[in-house]
C-alpha cells in the first residue's frame, strides 16, 4: 500500500509536468541504502514529493536567506520556530556569501504554475531552498520543513540534535483555494492568547481561513464601537475582543497567511443583540441574557428600521477591522421568522455586506432569501442531497462543504466521549478524512466547490484542553482533503502519517485523542475508534 | 499678575468672537463666594477660560456618551482615564436616556472656527459636555477634564473624592498645528513599555508629534526587514524594535492623537549602519561598532549605487510603517562631507522620500543642499541670527523651532545638574518658557513656523528615571508655547499652574526636577534655578 501511495505522489499536479519521474522511494529500499521515507510523514501530503539520495543538517552555522518583499516575515517565522529546540543563532540574512551552508527562501524563479500558494522545496547537502511566487507559498515550505525535520524541533528548549532535514525534492500546491476551520466563541469565550494558539495549529496544517463565529445566543463577543452595549452587556460574564485585539487576530493570522472570516450571525441567533438594546426587539424591550443550549428562539425585528441601522453600523466596523474578502453573516436558523420576513431581512443585510466592499457568506439556508450569486453558501447539514445547493451552483454560487457528520470538529468520536454533541451521529478520525468535498453533495461539480471548512461550535467546551482534544487529530484529515490532491488521499496511507504526528502533540502539551483507529507510535492498536 | 492674565483668558482667539465677556474670575473673588479659580491650573493654559457658578459631580451614578465616527476611542481613554482612582464602573455608551449624570463627547455641533484640535468644555450641575469636530479635539478636551479633576484622578487605585468638575466654559484651540517632542533612542535604547509611558506624557501636554530618533553612530533601532543586519547588528547590545513593535508605537501614539515621526538620520549619524554593512562603505569593508558619544565622523559612501538602493529599501519600509505626513531625514553634521557631496547625495535622498509620499524633514543643515520647497527644516542652532533660516523662510520652507538654548530637553538645568549636556549652556525651566516660537530667528515670521519642538538626547541619559528628570517639568513649558496664544504665556502665571501639577507627577511617581524657580505646594522658594 505505502509503496503505491508513494509512487502515486510522484504523479504531476494538473498541468504542471512530472518533476522526478522515477526517483520515488518506498519502504521497500529502506535497508538497501536507498534513501529512507520514514521521515517524509507530511501532513497534509504534498502534491509531489521524491526522496533523494541528499541530506543536510541544519547546524550552528546555518543561515536563512530570504529574497523578495514579503520573504522576511517567513523567514523570521522559521528562525523563531528552529531557535529555541536547536539553541542555534540562524542568523536572518539577505543574500550574500558563498550561498552553502543556508537555509534559502525566494521569490525569485518560481514557475507561476505554482499559484498564489504552491511552493518547490529542495535539499542538497548544502542546503535548503524554498521557492515559491507568494510569501504564503514560501510560509507553507516552511511548514513542510518542519514535518521533515525531528519532533523534537518542536521542544520550546534546547533538544539534542542532529538537525537533520531528509533528502527530498517536493513540489506541492493546494487542492482547493479556500481550506478553512471555524470557531465558536460565543458559546463559550477563548481569549485572545487562546485563539493565537488555535491559529498556529491552523497555520502548521496549511489552513489558510479561520472563520470566527462572534455572536450568538449566549454573547457578543467583539466590540463594536457604534453599539458598545453588545459587548458590554452582550457578552454577558464572558467577555468580549476589544477591537486593538480583535486587529491583532487579524494580524496574527495574516502572518500566517491566514485569513480571518468574521461571522456576525443574523438575524436569528442575536438574543445577545437583543438584550443589549431594546430597540432591536419588535416590543421594544430588552431581552433576558440567556446562557443555555437551544436554538432558533431568538430573531432581530425585521419591521423596525433600527434593525438596519444597527446591521450597518456593526458591518462598517467589521468591515474596517478585517482586510480579508468575506463577511459571514449566519442566517441559520431564523425559526422564528417567516420565509418572506426572512428574505426581506436578508435581502438588505447582504446588500450592506457587499456596500462595504465584502463577499457576503451565510450557512446554506441563506439560498432560501435567494441572494445574489456572489454570495457563498456553507453547506452543513449531513445529507449529501440537497436540491438547494444543487440549484445554487447551477445558478453560480461558491459553496463550502462542513457535512455535519464528516467536518463539524464538536462531534463525539464515538459513544465514549465525553465532550461534544452527536446529532449528526458520531464522527470518528477515519470518517472526518474518508470523504470529498469536491464531490460530497449530489449533484454539485467540484468546479463549484471552494473548499471544506471544519466547524468547531463550543456549547460543551469550556477550556482550551477541550477544544484540543476536539480539534486533535481530526483537524489533520480535513486539512489533508483540502490540500491535497483528491487521488492521493488514502486513509492507510493517512493515518501512517498521522500517527507520526503524535510525538509532536506530546511535546508541544496538544492535548489531543488517542483514537485507536491511528498507529500512534509505541502504542496497541485496538479494535476501537 | 494672576488676576490680569484670567482676564486676558477671555480675550476671543482669532476669529471666533469673544464669548463669556465679563465672567472671569480671579483670585480676588475667591472669599466672597464667587467661583474660585484655585483649580484652573490647566497647562497648557485654554485659549479662552471663564469660570461659572456651576459644578458637576462625577459619581457612581455618570455614564460617558459619545457621539460620532471616532468619539468611542476618546470616551474609552477617559473611562480608563476615571475608573482607577474613582473606583466607578462609568459605562461608555451611545445617546440614551435622559442626558443627565453624563459626561458628554461629541462630535455634532462644533463651529467649525475649532479646526482640527480645538474644543468646547462646559460643566453644569448635570454633568460635563465637550464637543469638537474632530476625535483629536475630544481628546484635548479629556486632556483638560483631567486636569480640573483633584491630582489624586492619576492614582492607579481606589482614593477618595467628591470627583467635582469645577463649574467653566472653554473655549480652546491651539496656536501651532504642530507640537512636537522627540526622542533619541539611538544613543540609549528604551523599550516599547518606556516609549508608550513617554507618549503618555506627551498626550497629557497636548503635543502632536513625536519625533523618533531611530538611528545613530551608536545604534539602529529599528528592523528593517530588506537590511536586517541594521537591526541584529546595528543595533549592537542596546537592541532594536520589531517592525511589529514599531507599528505597535505608531498605533499608541494615533490612539492618543499624536502623529510619529520616524527619522532616518543622514549621510552622517551612520556608523551603526556602516558597521551592518560593508558595501554601505567606500572601502567596501564594515566599521566597527561605536558607543562614544563624538559626531561627525561618519558618512554613507555618497559615491555607491548600493548606498541608494540600501535608503531606498530604508525609507520603502519606514513609510509603509508610518501613515504620518513626514519622513525625517536627519542631514546634520555630516561633517566628512565636502559640500558638494552633500549635495550630491541630499538631492537624490529628499526624491526618495517624496517618491514613497512623505514630505521630507531635516535638520537645518539640509538647507546647504537647497532642498524643494516642501522640505521642512528643523532649526537647533541656539543663534538667533541666521541668514540660511531667513532665506528658506522667504523660499517657502516651513521651518520647525528647536533652538538649543531653549528647546532641548537634555541640556542641564544648571550647573548642578549631573544629567545632561551643555554646550548651549544651561536652560532652566525659565529659559524653556521665556521665548517664542514664532519670533525666534531675526528675520523669520510666525507664518513659516511649523512650530516648536522639544529635542531629547539620550547620549547621558541611561534610564527612563532619567528621560523623565530632563522632560519635567520642562515639557509643560515647550507644551504650552506650542499651543496657547502668544500674549497669554506669561511665565508668574505659568510657574503657578505649573506647580500644581507637581502633586500630579508625584502620584505618578514621575522623576521630576524640583526647580526652585517653580513655586511647588509645601515647598520652600529658594533664590536656585
Amino acid at each position: 500500500m505505502t509503496s503505491v501511495s508513494r509512487r502515486q505522489a510522484l504523479r504531476s499536479i494538473a498541468g504542471t509536468g512530472l518533476l522526478w519521474a522515477g526517483t520515488g522511494a518506498s519502504r521497500a529500499q529502506r535497508d538497501g541504502g536507498a534513501p529512507s521515507d520514514d521521515a517524509l510523514t507530511v501532513v497534509p501530503r504534498p502534491a509531489e514529493m521524491a526522496p533523494t539520495r541528499a541530506a543536510y543538517e541544519i547546524t550552528d552555522e546555518t543561515t536563512i536567506m530570504f529574497d523578495g518583499s514579503g520573504a522576511f516575515h517567513v523567514a523570521t517565522a522559521l528562525a523563531d520556530l528552529l531557535r529555541p529546540a536547536t539553541g542555534f543563532e540562524l542568523p536572518v540574512d539577505r543574500p550574500t556569501g558563498s550561498g552553502t551552508d543556508t537555509i534559502s527562501l525566494t521569490l525569485d524563479g518560481a514557475p507561476p504554475t505554482l499559484g498564489d500558494e504552491g511552493y518547490r522545496l529542495g535539499v542538497t547537502d548544502s542546503g535548503v531552498t524554498i521557492r515559491a511566487a507568494e510569501p504564503a507559498g514560501l510560509f507553507w515550505g516552511v511548514q513542510t520543513l518542519r514535518q521533515l525535520l525531528p519532533p523534537s524541533v518542536e521542544a520550546d528548549s534546547e533538544r539534542a540534535g542532529p538537525w537533520t532535514v531528509p533528502g527530498v525534492q517536493i513540489r506541492d500546491a493546494p487542492r482547493f483555494d479556500y481550506r478553512g476551520v471555524h470557531l465558536d466563541v460565543a458559546r463559550h469565550f477563548f481569549d485572545v492568547d487562546a485563539v493565537k494558539q488555535y491559529i498556529d495549529y491552523l497555520a502548521a496544517y496549511k489552513i489558510n481561513h479561520f472563520h470566527m463565529h462572534l455572536t450568538d445566543d449566549q454573547g457578543w463577543r467583539l466590540m463594536i464601537e457604534s453599539w458598545p452595549r453588545l459587548a458590554t452587556v452582550g457578552g454577558g460574564e464572558g467577555g468580549y475582543y476589544t477591537q486593538a485585539e480583535f486587529r491583532d487576530l487579524v494580524r496574527y493570522a495574516a502572518d500566517r497567511s491566514i485569513t480571518l472570516v468574521p461571522e456576525i450571525d443574523v438575524p436569528g441567533h442575536t438574543n445577545a443583540a437583543l438584550a443589549s438594546y431594546g430597540e432591536l426587539n419588535c416590543d421594544g424591550q430588552p431581552t433576558d441574557l440567556y446562557t443555555g443550549t437551544e436554538v432558533g428562539f431568538s430573531s432581530l425585528c425585521v419591521d423596525r428600521e433600527e434593525t438596519y441601522e444597527f446591521f450597518d453600523d456593526v458591518i462598517r466596523e467589521v468591515a474596517a477591522l478585517t482586510p480579508g474578502p468575506y463577511v459571514h453573516i449566519g442566517g441559520d436558523e431564523a425559526e422564528e421568522l417567516s420565509e418572506a420576513e426572512y428574505a426581506q431581512f436578508m435581502d438588505r443585510a447582504v446588500a450592506i455586506v457587499q456596500n462595504y466592499g465584502k463577499r457576503p457568506v451565510g450557512w446554506y439556508q441563506v439560498l432560501n432569501a435567494d441572494p445574489p450569486e456572489s454570495t457563498v453558501a456553507q453547506y452543513w447539514n449531513p445529507s449529501r442531497e440537497s436540491s438547494l445547493l444543487e440549484a445554487a451552483a447551477d445558478a453560480g454560487h461558491e459553496l463550502l462543504m462542513s457535512p455535519g457528520s464528516r467536518a463539524f470538529l464538536d462531534i463525539k468520536y464515538n459513544e465514549g466521549t465525553e465532550l461534544g454533541l452527536s446529532w449528526p451521529g458520531f464522527t470518528s478520525v477515519r470518517d472526518a478524512y474518508t470523504w470529498d468535498p469536491g464531490a460530497y453533495v449530489d449533484g454539485v461539480d467540484e468546479s463549484a466547490v471552494m473548499g471544506p471548512e471544519a466547524p468547531l461550535w463550543s456549547e460543551t467546551l469550556e477550556t482550551f484542553d477541550d477544544v484540543e482534544f476536539m480539534l486533535f487529530p481530526r483537524l489533520p484529515a480535513i486539512a489533508e482533503l483540502g490540500w491535497s490532491p483528491a487521488d492521493e488521499t488514502d486513509w492507510s496511507d493517512f493515518s501512517e502519517r498521522l500517527a507520526a504526528q503524535g510525538p509532536r502533540w506530546d511535546i508541544l502539551d496538544v492535548n489531543f485523542y488517542r483514537s485507536p483507529q491511528v498507529p500512534w507510535p509505541g502504542g496497541e492498536r485496538s479494535g476501537g475508534i
